[in-house]
């Protein structure tokens, strides 16, 4: 995937991730990195932390950009150090659920189109851009249709993905119930990177799938959505079924400003523009219906 | 005074001063006020908080915008209750002092010029801009002219306020040890609007003060700082040398961010600008100098 604040979220993003694994294999007592995001508001910025079976499990934390740079500061000058009061806790995994809704297709009501956003959040905010908005306009597309009086030829199938913040937990169940029948899974469709204005769509597949979004594109581009951008991966609930070569799309979002909020205490409903959210569900709900209704399946 | 930010600023702190005084003599358990302030990364934004001596004290306490949203939403569905936790404290004064450093002038060591920010900050930041830039720029002001091999006929005196987030007590100590010789104090400027770039010269005196800062203006202009603006405060800690008649002063800065930050957890280091904080100091300089070696005193 591309994109300005993408690009830089996916280059440190991965210090977060393995830093603990590192960091202990080089004997560290613990693992602090600096706050993966844009914005220098003091936020601490969390997410997926990792760790390997065969290194010892430390304390690992996110600081803020400005404690980072204190904290650089004064390791210059000499040794520095710290006490480490960390609250959080793993609990023990608890029963959750994946809420899907299928709207039946009126002549192949067993292909199935999927539009999905994740239910769960990170705990620092509420979840607003991520990934309630995902949810919100999946739910759009659906609702969007049966407002215009347009019933498609295939299952348009709505998933709130549950623990996608936690390994994408609730897709693996999934693609575990669904088996036998990720061919009848005509495409599918995962909005996960806010909230902000769509310019496009991403695609996962063949070389085909280009040439049959462009008039998918077209309709888009009153409103500034037409780029096609073809990429290996289109969202993490979705990559189980990307890999058994279902064709997967996600928004293309303007991503200036997402990674100063998600992950942070500041991912509140006020960050959802009206008029973009809208423009999201547009591209969700043309690319459902282009999919969901198309003479021919998508090339696959 | 004038300002983009500023305005905004003048326009709502009033509700936090003011608002647990206004609270309590409408019968209110607690008040709770929206924070000052345009970021919007959830930070409550906090600071001087006023009370009435004839109206019961009441806990209150700002929330963040994004908080205040919420209230506002939920309480436009019906009656909210909230449970509070506060944990700040009013402790007893303890003794604290102005920093006050002299560099006598070559001919009138008795007409002083000051040229001040001051030393405490408000407990959620550093202060780094609120105000250790004020702070910096005024020593820096009497450094760059040892620097030039510039000694002025008149005294530079540098003060670093103490206690101006309580309400300006190290300035009321001045003025009480300073009753006597308001007459010799020739101009006064003090810097406490961040460490933006600076547009000039907030001046408060007589109409002739404009008229004589034209050169200063003037030689002001290659780093934008140019405009003069009248104002009828300077700063917090100036105020009462202003009420004496003495001619003061402050940097005009760029304030789009300064409320952001100050007063948060976000007022830090890396928010202070080299290049910005520079052109601060180059006006402090240079309107220091012009009253501190002007043939006639600034008029007053």
């Amino acid at each position: 995937m591309q994109g300005n604040g993408l690009d830089a979220y996916v280059g440190g993003v991965v210090y977060r991730g393995a830093g603990p694994i590192a960091g202990a294999a080089a004997g560290a007592a613990a693992v602090l990195v600096r706050s993966v995001g844009g914005a220098d508001y003091r936020l601490p910025h969390t997410g997926l932390t990792q760790y390997a079976p065969d290194v010892q499990k430390v304390p690992a934390a996110a600081v803020t950009a400005e404690d980072a740079n204190l904290l650089k500061d004064l390791a210059s000058q000499g040794p520095v150090k710290m006490r480490l009061v960390l609250t959080p806790q793993t609990l023990p995994d608890a029963l959750s659920y994946n809420v899907i809704a299928d709207w039946k297709g009126t002549e192949h009501p067993e292909q199935v189109v999927v539009v999905s956003g994740h239910l769960d959040s990170w705990d620092l905010g509420t979840g607003a851009i991520d990934d309630g908005a995902g949810v919100v306009v999946s739910m759009q597309a659906i609702h969007l249709l049966k407002g215009l009086g347009i019933h498609p030829k295939r299952t348009v199938r709505f998933i709130a993905w549950m623990s996608e913040e936690e390994g994408s937990e609730g897709a693996a169940a999934y693609m575990m119930d669904h088996k036998a029948d990720a061919a009848t899974h005509i495409g599918a469709i995962e909005s996960d990177l806010g909230a902000d204005h769509p310019t496009g769509i991403y695609y996962s597949g063949k070389g085909e799938l280009g040439q049959w979004l462009r008039p998918v594109a077209q309709v888009l581009d009153p409103i500034g959505a037409e780029s096609l951008v073809s990429a290996p991966d289109t969202g993490e609930d979705i990559a189980g079924l990307t890999e058994k070569g279902v064709p997967s799309f996600a928004p293309v979002q303007d991503s200036r400003f997402y990674f100063n909020y998600h992950h942070t205490a500041a991912d509140t409903f006020d960050k959802v523009d009206p008029m973009h959210l809208n423009e999201n569900a547009a591209v969700m709900t043309v690319l459902a219906y282009a999919l969901a209704d198309s003479a021919e399946p998508a090339p696959r």
